[in-house]
């Protein structure tokens, strides 16, 4: 029989911890978690929550697996990827994760290209962005408004 | 009027020349472009495109919005974040990433979890596997062959 197989963009996350990410997934962002693989050790080698209506992979630090490198935000000192999510009720949930334990990077506020947004570090050194857009602004005017500032 | 706001999840890229890697993607992952906003010199602040169905947002670098660190995975010599992609023609997409130009990190084959799966990493840094579900295997089974391994 033929898989159905949905087109689908997944951030997969490596983290120092990753049951006890998951654990904080569930506080912060309202998590529920799809499945969790754990190696006999006990580090999860793939596990699945789904956040905000879409899943989110993750799995421990094998650096074993990695010519001995540590893939983790922490090893690296920080990460070129944050995740950004699209919320209904932005205010409620940026409080919520800062409550969970989530670092503010960039306090919640009105933007000038139409969200309301903030951004926050979780204890794993992954970065989340929280976004409500509240005004409509188009790709044009943003334009405009920065090569009037730049 | 109230905006319709839906839910999603959306990878932010930070890389160190957006302009050319919106064109790596629309080479290497048949991406199409949402928009792009530049600041006036050139860098572009913001930017999207659609992938495999979904949103991905980059922007350029921008050390000083960032007490001098840069942000791309150059930067920081990695990244902790892989961007999966499921899709439907793994065989042909996998080919078309790297005729591209994207690096192998993990070739393409039948995995034991039950895709066929492989791992690139592209130009500017960021990493992105490519999966296809090819065989039904739950998260039990997985677990199981994992513990026999471990």
């Amino acid at each position: 029989m033929a898989i159905d197989i949905t087109p689908a963009v997944i951030p997969h996350l490596c983290v120092d911890d990753a049951a006890a990410a998951i654990d904080f997934y569930v506080k912060a962002f309202g998590a529920t978690e799809l499945g969790r693989v754990p190696q006999a050790d006990g580090r999860l080698i793939h596990a699945a929550v789904q956040i905000n209506g879409s899943t989110i992979m993750l799995n421990d630090d094998f650096p074993e697996f990695d010519n001995g490198k540590s893939q983790t935000p922490k090893a690296f000192g920080g990460t070129p990827v944050t995740i950004h999510l699209t919320v209904t009720d932005v205010d409620a949930k940026f409080a919520q994760a800062v409550a969970a334990g989530a670092e503010v990077v960039m306090p919640l506020d009105d933007q000038f290209w139409g969200d309301r947004y903030g951004m926050v570090r979780d204890p794993f050194g992954h970065q989340w962005s929280l976004g409500q857009p509240v005004r409509e602004v188009s790709m044009e005017e943003i334009a405009t408004a920065m090569q009037n500032q730049g």
